[in-house]
């Protein structure tokens, strides 16, 4: 066992406050939709919602970690929530699929890390869910992934089971940590630092005071704009800037939170509006890129219950209602990968491998003109 | 038989001179994405590729029509074509989904006409087919629509099997008539008057020389933004200023063509990025929209001769080269859209029903700052 | 208009007579499966389902059909009921997927006919739509078809939109003809006549007392077994038998209603049991074969009302009590299409084409070894 | 390190005795299907697959075990096979699904294990591939489960990341054990013992001569019937039997290998007919049964090198062409199942859990008559 294990979290801590020292986009004028966000701008204004990191910076090339995501404080297998997985594009080892996909409904946290570390993500994940429910057999385990293989030494694998279980056990409300953090310690997107960035927007009274909650991991490539300026081409930093380049590719994992009370079928629509907030910042989805997005609702009265009888009451939007919603899960996941950028702190890494911040000056200057 | 019938060739030949009367985005200083587009802009770059367009117009309530594109100009039944189609929000009564899914394979023409004529078109696609191949017993027609109910008075099913059959006969390659024109004559986007637009990408010859070309039937809503610009909230129409309208419904049909060597796996793809195109003008795929994309390859050695034997002989592009043909299907949906909203005119219909058309010169002088 | 208009009650009223005449294979001590039917044993043993049939057999090539069913008595576009389809093999001109699909709900009655007289059919929908909701001006039309072209002038399409009302006028509950009506008129199974076929099962009360009901239009092949007893090799008439022979392609329609509570989720898993119940028969879906499930849920409080509300309450069956249902679903899809050739008596056509009736003497005989 | 490391091939090979000491049904006579099978009657008939096995039956509770499926000799990394994946039932948790869907490719061998295993098989195959390619830095690990909970100490998560790479490393063309082997160690079918089972289909030359091979690990619930007899119902032992008994669950691995050159969307149509293959043994597909079907083509000139170029030239079956392949899966996973039922012998596992082998003699005096 590394020593750095005596030190999560003051890693974090220290992380953390980092990640905060910046001010998000928001903060300095830069207002991305035509809705309003929930008090924190982030998923956790979706009530319940917590949050876990465990980054891991050492030595010259450990660049990765881990993003826990729990849609409440109860054991989510005893609890189970309707959930979808849309596959923006399938690229990538993503955990859980499946299952998601047939029974409609979420069984574990959802754990972000990086490519070649999803068995120990599931490892740990089952690990958990034994250790809390004695008689458990079966558990579908839900991680995604991004490649942090640029900075990071991804071959050494270095995340651990422990490490996964601190993230856990470390989920919090209140304001997330944004940038080099936990699953995105070591991403890169459009060419620049990448990491975690998160955002929300709540309907208002008259449309249901449904709040809708974004959370990326952005580690992916195409021509970046940011309300509309194109941001990549005026700073000479671009896919197909040189015609044979393949930087485009990358992944971003995307996981949307509501209180609205969606069954699956609208969860997987909910989802992929997601991808088109993600084609607002100009990503391609290219081939080689693993974009995924886990939607979940939190509404109470919908949580599946694992002791329940044949049938069960459950409350659901009408489809003719779900518009706002969409447009909700769109603007939050552009604002959420512009923040991922505006947070992440320029990163040296393996082999010496080097990732610039976004020029945010630079950038701001720009969006003023 | 109504006299118009009479008259369509005439009206086409007036509409198109009306069509082509504006100026092009592009050619007014509106550059969208980072590619170059193919020497006509326009679907018809992709050789072989042939469109065709019924406009009907009449008396105070008929704006509909019907728009036909061939991928090539042999019988499609006897040489059917590579093809996929991407659901990209399945409201909608788009005719011929599951045959293509299924086979990977398109045997007729491509019809795009509205909501309640698709029985219509279908039979017209049928009838084409058993008459040019005496033995045919079974043929999958693919139509697709959007709702110009608000200008149209489609409850009258103006459209007759004749109207298809000649959208199909005047099919032709060369510049392609956008706006008021055939399926789009009656359709409205992002609260203006909507229509037909096209456009093209093409990759360099270091890429492959191939060429992507689109068009779209732009009958949907959102917040609309060009070039990044927020040209809806700056005009004071977008979906959710008010918010319990509920303009941002309608739909969008969109057909993607490519010389590119691909098959119905990586058309899916290609398909799917086009909703990311769709994205980038500030659409939202709301649920009431039927947001469809239709993709094929014209690559001549790829063609599915009925006849063939056992086997064939069939070139693929390789997963790891298809990006460049994404980004290249993401910008040309982008730009096939605007060019729709620029080349349609204001229109009074059904029950005095009035779209006006995008102001042009204030989008362009906003453009400009 | 062709004189048979006058006479397509008459026609109905003699066919069913027919179709009454012959004992059903449970009557004959053929009993497959474990559960137990229905009263009628037949879809319509789940309440409020009715069956019409429009048969068309006429001079020496006419041999076609209508059947339609119909969920509940009331306007189904004002009182949708939760639906699936689930593609077996996507084969096949089947209309109204794709909004079925996105939105889980059927908004028109099921009607099934031949190949090419499925525009025909979606059109005769729409106008029964309009006629009866005078502002609606979208309409999901849900057609099925098999291709009876061997035995009927397919290409005639005879099939007109009086047939198609006629069918939804003459719908009732109560037994359901089965054999040579409606839309089974003029189809193929295995080698021999097929047609129409119905049975149901009912869950005991202590598994919630729900009733599975199944329609099938039977026109495929494969190697017939009956009750395990390979009926098809000992009769010497099965698909593989000639090497190069085609006989396997066709197609079965297959629609599956309950009471249960299911949502659109699992009612597409239940659909996808209808599968395997064609599998027990012999049947393989081969390429050419249109094989569709197409489920709905009568579940009366669970119906969605085009004037409805954000939200909704229903009731949800659980994941964990629906197994007996898809056993149902598979033993009354194995028994409706073993029905449909029970019923289905010898048939000239087109050309003078003949179909043999299934020798059901014979068949008892090897069943009792 | 537990001491049963040091015997992994001394039990591989008692087990394997074993497991060919019974004869298979065809040798005693029972016919399953029209077509003729290979020289082996097992997957491994198709030219280059290999399958391996690691068997670990140790104390009381250890009943478990992996089977690897290898297509070809080569790394498969660098020479990846067109390869589909398609969902029976969804649930589970099977790795890979979405990355085989989206490039249409499988890049590691197929490893089948239990449930809670499957992060450590994963990490396995993670480790081979980084092993062997020194660049790598993403691997799309394939692996398959099923649940033995039943007889093993499937909490102890017991199989490690040595008894996945000696199941790789074992791999061999030849005759395949069957029965309580590999991943079929510790599995249940039909309330009798449970385990892997093989077979294949040869097409006749004038069809092109190719092989349909089929793996499975059997672990599922229904209604047994063989030939068409009903053996479940005749030995009272069947789903349903008792109405609240749950006995269905469980799950089915199948691996579909096949030499004619079907690209990824014929192979996902190919799988899809496994699932009616397993329908004709009187399987239903339970909600908690994890089917899964995953089929590969070895045709060699389809292989998708890494370092290939923008375009490569495949062979590709006509859809016309494919539906003696269809049978011949259904057939082969047919008996592949009965084979397993055969050649698993009785076992007393964890806590004294106890199954029966299938009573072989009782079962043919059965099928005699």
């Amino acid at each position: 066992m590394s020593p750095r294990h005596l030190f999560p979290f003051l890693l974090l801590m220290l992380t953390s406050l980092s990640a905060f020292s910046q001010s998000r986009p928001r903060d300095l004028g830069v207002q991305l939709g035509v809705m309003a966000p929930g008090p924190l701008n982030a998923i956790t204004d979706v009530a319940g919602v917590r949050v876990g990191h465990t980054t891991l910076i050492e030595g010259d090339s450990i660049r990765t970690g881990v993003t826990a995501i729990l849609p409440h404080g109860e054991d989510l297998y005893q609890q189970k929530v309707p959930a979808a997985i849309y596959l923006g594009n399938g690229y990538g080892k993503l955990a859980g699929y499946s299952q998601v996909r047939e029974l409609g409904e979420l069984e574990t946290p959802i754990v972000l890390t990086n490519t070649l570390s999803v068995p120990t993500a599931m490892s740990a994940l089952v690990t958990a869910c034994l250790r809390d429910n004695p008689d458990v057999q079966s558990v579908n385990a839900v991680v995604g992934e991004t490649n942090d293989g640029y900075l990071n030494d991804i071959r050494g694998r270095h995340v651990t089971e422990a490490d996964v279980l601190a993230a856990l056990q470390n989920a919090a409300d209140g304001p997330v940590p944004e940038g080099n953090v936990g699953a995105g310690t070591g991403t890169s997107c459009f060419g620049w630092k990448g990491g975690i960035g998160t955002t929300s927007r709540r309907l208002p009274e008259s449309l249901g005071d449904y709040t809708v909650g974004v959370l990326v991991q952005t580690n992916f490539g195409g021509v970046l704009q940011i309300g509309g300026v194109p941001v990549g081409p005026l700073l000479g930093q671009y896919y197909f800037r040189d015609e044979l380049e393949s930087h485009a590719d990358g992944s971003c994992m995307i996981v949307v939170a509501t209180d609205a009370p969606l069954g699956p079928r609208n969860l997987e629509r909910l989802a992929k509006r997601a991808m088109l907030g993600l084609a607002r910042t100009g990503g391609i989805a290219s081939n080689g890129s693993g974009d995924y997005v886990i939607a979940f609702s939190t509404a109470p009265e919908n949580r599946i219950r694992t002791d329940g009888g044949r049938t069960r009451t459950v409350t659901e939007m009408s489809n003719g209602a779900v518009s706002p919603l969409f447009l909700a899960a769109i603007e939050a996941t552009e604002e959420a990968i512009i923040n991922s950028l505006f947070a992440a702190e320029a990163m040296t890494g393996r082999d010496g491998h080097h990732r610039d911040a976004l020029p945010v000056e630079k950038v701001l200057e720009m969006l003023k003109k």
